[in-house]
């Protein structure tokens, strides 16, 4: 046996308990004629005690302990002397009678600590030793416990878990597919799904009433910051339900989530229309933790003063920061280069502080009256101190996203976006379509299996644009945590769908002929969402990127630099799948 | 709201509530004024009554209803006149009083029915239809409960559930890897794992201490029956252990298991040794359900008698079955058959009846005194009825596997291999190598990892072939569910096993260089195991495949008949992956 006890458990309780303990060398220390020895394992840290005058011989080798070797350890628990506040164990020691070394261990690339020497790569590099750091460690926990309580939640609700396959056919619509060469098969290939949307839609029409899985899923994009080419998703679907079984349901989880897992009460989530959302927050996954909507302003604005900018604008909107008058011209400046910067975009910025005695001071003061000044300060409801910023621009969705990331900019500046503070909502009532200016086409936002609402389909006819999806993404803290929507069940409109979307029923058939098949076939009601895993679990660990919480992740290029993969392989193999590489020419 | 109960759960005591109900139409049938729909979902299935007289309107749109149609209904519950002792809902009916239809069906292919008359072929092809049958349907769900089980028992023993990536390298050894082609990396791929060995490994170094994972794997292997291209591995590996810890923590598993999904208390499993399991079963997966074990017969038989056969046998075994002397010798011609099948390969068959009196009348009769027939009798503990079935040859291992065939027909058609029994047990022991004749080299029996026995390590210089492994399976009525071993933690020892598999240091680096060298960081003593859930849901299941219990399974071609995948991709999407499509040439 390699130990009676782990390194995380022992308390002032156990003195005088002989215990055998395993682990790896955190650090040693020599003191007088005594050697201290911090030894780690997964549950904790606990000290041992070496005393050179009971035996010299053991503690000579306790001395030529390096980092990382592991070691298992006979003795006794002792009382500290000095104890150490800090550590779950720190009221104890063991006074070491047999020391047994296990394993050696070269000097590791970087330290093992919370606040690790070692940059990005090398620890990816060694992501083993990497994933000793207890605070990596922590996050892994946390996602183990995060999906079990989300498999006890759902499976307390009669939802089941089928696994889907893998190994699937190359979906239309979405992304680029990873495929896979079929060797049985030469020349064919399967895809690796991006989701399983189609599969669980079949399951609903196979009568599984309420189904879930937690899932791997693929896709061959561009790898962005915090895009991984393998994801893992809360996938879920129900059966004769309407969106607000869904919303309820969900609703549920989250809030057995928040309360098993960080022991927090989330109160019950606002709701507001996808419309509101960019309204007020030029985004449809706001960032509610904090208020500062936007005030649109072209009614005080436009055509009231001057300022030739503001009055060809087709959007005028402004933000107001409590008490941030303060801001100096330097700070304003840098904000209007961050707004100027290209991923944001904006021509400008326009601020108006308060001052105490009330009087609103602005970047575009001489354009305009004292009483539009006053008409702004009011529609701003802008208090004594408080900071005004206002973009515009000629196009109101455009000026909206940046009007939003300087709202987020300065939430963050004000500390209103704590990473322990949580603000749940559901954006629904998204439209159904949106214009893509790429394919000249309407595109379906969500897919081309969500339903419109009832009261909408008339509108498919004459204003397609402007229908409305039954349709909810679940928004935590500005980031989109989940989606999904209430599906076509009925195969004459799904087909009127295909049609706005420019499927031709040919086409539609070939893409989508096996779905459309089964819902010949009694396809009940039914709808559903998925969660992303990796933002959920990073959102409740407070991580800064989803690659924290997943043990071995990719980097940008797609590679996984600790396995060196992807890799070559044997032209036996290209051979075997009937394939040839055919390097583009440089 | 669709509805406010199941078709599975009302009762007597529900008689009077006002109820809405969705599902399926399982079947309509019109008796007097009176219509009854048989309503199905996936909790069970309550009768309808649309009563002429009350409302011949609705009665009549009842009476149109077609199998498998979807419809919602409003009704009151009502006290059945002739009860369904068959059904929980039996004793209640609904008296409709509102029907509408959600969605029509044209007619299925099969009927759906426990007992359907659709082929395998014709099922797989609309599985969404397939799996409406109560039978396939509970088999998934027996599935999940398994799965969540499996989940909550390692959860309280402290295992933590860490995703691996799918996306891995190509791996040496074992299988063929199924390969996915890389875009951003061109030329390169990327492979699927066949397990996730070497990464479970690696979170031991990585001090995770106890890991689990229910995790797809993949393997491009010839499909035999019950293989399937993606399969499903409880994946499981602990740090710290010695083999009686993970026997101990695994066996405690099957324990909940059996009891909290089968109600079935299953007793302490007994051990057998890679050795005894050959010796008297002729197997390393013994179907230990019933007895009949092997007993050896060289002292007996070789050179006490003129029979050549035996005279030059290298191996004599022999069974007795209980009560059967009353096989008729046509029977026991079929028996001679069958071990002359190309699968089983035998010469012949020897058998011995032992009669009434006592006496033992057998087919080499001829050949030996009656007392060597009367040993013969003894050695086997045979009792008047039994029959003797001896087979010979000239090669101990494949004589022992045609008996062992011979067995298990023999327990089948003695009725002795029931489902609804189970019969555990661990065999330990494995030698570490098997001579390969194809490869004429010894290879690894389980995989390079695996640890000797610390007392047979000096054998590895001398005798390799003798030296047995920290490796053991569990076994469960004759299908191995699980195996696993301690793997190998120290360097120099992984070397000389390397060596001894015909590796150069170089080779050895090439294939398994990330893992020795993160075994040199470190690496704690370690072992772990895998069970294939497929195999062990259908032992639990009493299902004859593993397919019954996969939503989706693939054909024996590897194909996915439902969604016709695998498939062409587009020239496009080969251009992006650098690739070209060779076919054979006819």
């Amino acid at each position: 046996m390699y130990r009676t006890k782990t390194c995380g458990e022992l308390r002032l309780a156990n003195v005088g308990e002989s215990v055998t303990l395993s682990g790896w060398v955190q650090r040693t220390r020599k003191m007088g004629g005594m050697t201290f020895v911090d030894l780690r394992d997964r549950y904790g840290i606990t000290q041992l005690v070496f005393d050179e005058q009971t035996d010299a011989d053991q503690c000579e080798r306790a001395n030529k302990l390096g980092r990382e070797w592991v070691i298992q350890i006979i003795g006794e628990v002792s009382e500290r002397q000095s104890k150490n506040k800090n550590l779950p164990t720190g009221d104890i020691e063991i006074i070491v009678r047999q020391l047994n070394v296990l394993n050696e261990s070269i000097t590791p690339p970087f330290t093992i600590e919370e606040q690790s020497d070692g940059g990005d790569d090398l620890r990816m590099k060694y992501r083993y030793l990497d994933l000793r750091r207890p605070n990596v460690r922590k996050n892994l926990e946390l996602r183990h416990k995060f999906a079990f309580e989300v498999r006890r939640y759902l499976d307390e609700q009669g939802f089941m878990e089928i696994e889907t396959p893998v190994l699937v056919n190359s979906t239309p619509e979405g992304a680029r597919d990873f495929v896979v060469p079929s060797r049985m098969n030469p020349g064919q290939f399967y895809a690796l799904p991006q989701s399983p949307q189609t599969l669980k839609q079949l399951l609903m029409v196979a009568g599984m009433d309420r189904y879930f899985q937690i899932v791997k899923c693929f896709r061959d994009e561009d790898l962005r910051a915090d895009r991984q080419p393998e994801f893992t998703q809360i996938d879920c679907e129900m059966s004769f339900v309407e969106q607000e079984d869904i919303l309820q349901m969900f609703e549920g989880m989250s809030r057995h989530l928040f309360k098993s897992i960080l022991n927090i009460d989330i109160p019950t989530l606002p709701r507001m229309s996808w419309a509101d959302a960019m309204k007020y927050y030029g985004s449809d996954k706001p960032d509610t933790r904090f208020d500062m909507k936007f005030v649109e302003l072209m009614d005080v604005l436009k055509g009231t003063g001057e300022f030739g900018v503001f009055n060809e604008a087709e959007y005028i909107g402004g933000i107001c920061c409590e008490g941030q008058a303060v801001y100096t011209r330097k700070q304003l400046d840098q904000l209007t280069d961050f707004v100027r910067r290209p991923q944001i975009g904006a021509k400008g910025l326009v601020y108006a502080r308060v001052g105490e005695d009330g009087v609103l001071k602005s970047s575009v003061d001489k354009f305009y009256s004292p009483e539009v000044l006053e008409n702004l300060k009011n529609a701003m409801n802008a208090k004594p101190g408080d900071l005004i910023l206002i973009i515009s621009g000629p196009d109101t969705l455009k000026a909206r996203k940046q009007l939003c990331e300087l709202r987020l900019e300065m939430g963050s500046r004000m500390g209103l976006r704590p990473k322990d503070k949580f603000s749940c909502l559901w954006v629904i009532d998204f439209p159904m379509y949106e214009w893509s200016d790429e394919e000249q086409r309407l595109m379906a936002m969500h897919h081309p299996f969500t339903s419109p609402k009832p009261e909408d389909i008339p509108l498919l006819d004459t204003d397609p644009a402007s229908v409305r999806a039954n349709a909810y993404d679940m928004v935590i803290n500005g980031v989109e945590v989940g989606g999904g929507s209430i599906r076509i069940h009925d195969a004459k409109l799904q087909q009127k769908i295909f049609e706005i979307l420019g499927f031709t029923p040919e086409q539609a058939q070939q893409k989508f002929g096996f779905l459309m098949n089964a819902f010949k076939y009694g396809a009940p009601p039914h709808g559903g969402l998925a969660y992303g895993l990796d933002r959920f679990v990073s959102l409740f660990a407070q991580l800064d990127s989803i690659r924290d919480c997943i043990a071995f992740p990719k980097n940008n290029s797609g590679r996984d630099v600790m396995l060196d993969a992807p890799g070559f392989i044997d032209q036996s193999q290209l051979d075997e799948l009937s394939l040839a590489v055919n390097l583009p020419q440089d």
